[in-house]
């Protein structure tokens, strides 16, 4: 296997009490997996758990031992409810410890907001021993990383801050390239053709994603492979197929 | 323990790799999770895993073990990429049949329709042997129960109509009750207050949910409890705490 074929997988744990009682929707799984995808690296699985420390420790050593990477959104807060770096550091059998570069980083920042650094707020400079610290412009306070794992905020702008220090960082191997091409059928009367283009397509993949607008059926294929040759042949032929078959498509997608 | 005190619980598989290609943003999560809280149910876990096989299985088992329920979204329409209903029979270690009811559901339908039903539209007929069909007004591709475990549309609005055929079926216990309490403050500041108040009440958890709204730091408090006089005084506790501090407050959240 070349090292242009190598998979990068990554799991996402998510901490929040606050996702599975439906109260806020999650936008993390999206924003990482569109992170991911461009650095070469697939997410593999999510796990969305309670804020329940055997519970993460649970999720995080089954998906950091399944996956080249580990990221975990939620829980790094300075409140009561914020148990994420205990968890982690339970995992990874290491004591929690205060850094002291983010020390550092919270006294200057609540010093700019003319206020002190409280033991509440000191919780925020506690990471797993051994973890390095990932900027977060936003708040002060930092996202964690050590080794493969990377312990990130729940508030979606913040982890986008700290995703965006980390681009480019990672090893990862060919990005998955897409290709999106919509049409107004029901995905049951092509069900036959995509089969057979995709089989007809090693290290292509299609999937089906059907829609209902306006009264009327529609579906997107998204066509994904990590090598541009093999993409652009699978989707013409899906195009010449659907064309052929009497159907009009909108390439990029409905 | 008496019944009210049994908790209910339900994991949730969504089986999809445009979820985990960051293409489609998930809306399951928190439909399923609002309406089990209203059954009295709660959502323990969640996992998203891509569509092969042996990930769907394994998840699938995993989740229906620890839990009294179990729901998955996605896989279950005509095209290649739709294996969910072989899967689940699979880890059910049962046959995948065509149920009777299921093909005059979809023969009315495409009849209706002025088509036929081919041999990929009858792939929505297939269910785990056992079976029962949970009704979808919308596209006349059922449903699927069988025992605990719930198959259900990766479309959200047609597995919204399938929640809403089973709303009052499911065995729950005493729904969980929550209030939400909104403060212009740093979570950081009323940390101490938090974890105070919350350990004053047995039978009630506060989640701390901050925000960054027009350059100004909030924060949301919210008070979970089973039991109705337990949440008013874990809120009461809570407001006079904050009014104390000198923090204005707004009930209902902000």
């Amino acid at each position: 296997m070349t090292a242009a074929e190598r998979i990068w997988t990554a799991g996402l744990v998510i901490i929040g009490d606050e996702i599975l009682s439906g109260r806020t929707h999650d936008k993390n799984i999206a924003q990482i997996a569109t992170w991911l995808q461009v650095q070469g690296i697939r997410l593999s699985e999510v796990r969305v758990v309670p804020d329940i420390e055997e519970r993460i420790v649970e999720a995080v050593n089954a998906l950091r031992a399944a996956n080249d990477y580990l990221f975990t959104t939620g829980g790094i807060g300075p409140t009561h409810d914020d148990i994420t770096v205990d968890a982690i550091a339970r995992a990874l059998d290491v004591p929690v410890v205060i850094h002291p570069e983010a020390r550092v980083m919270l006294e200057r920042y609540y010093a700019s907001k003319g206020t002190e650094l409280t033991d509440a707020r000191l919780r925020m400079a506690r990471v797993p021993q051994g973890a390095e610290l990932i900027p977060n412009r936003m708040s002060g306070a930092p996202g964690i990383r050590i080794g493969n794992l990377f312990i990130m905020a729940g508030v979606p702008h913040i982890t986008a801050g700290m995703l965006d220090s980390l681009t480019g960082t990672l090893e990862g191997g060919a990005p998955l390239l897409t290709e999106t091409v919509g049409c107004w059928v029901a995905e049951s009367e092509v069900a036959d053709l995509l089969r057979e283009v995709e089989q007809a397509h090693d290290n292509a993949q299609i999937g089906s994603y059907p829609f209902f607008r306006e009264g009327r059926t529609g579906a997107n294929f998204v066509i994904r492979s990590t090598d541009a040759d093999t993409l652009k042949s699978c989707v013409d032929s899906l195009c010449d197929g659907l064309a052929t078959a009497g159907h009009d498509f909108t390439p990029g997608g409905i």
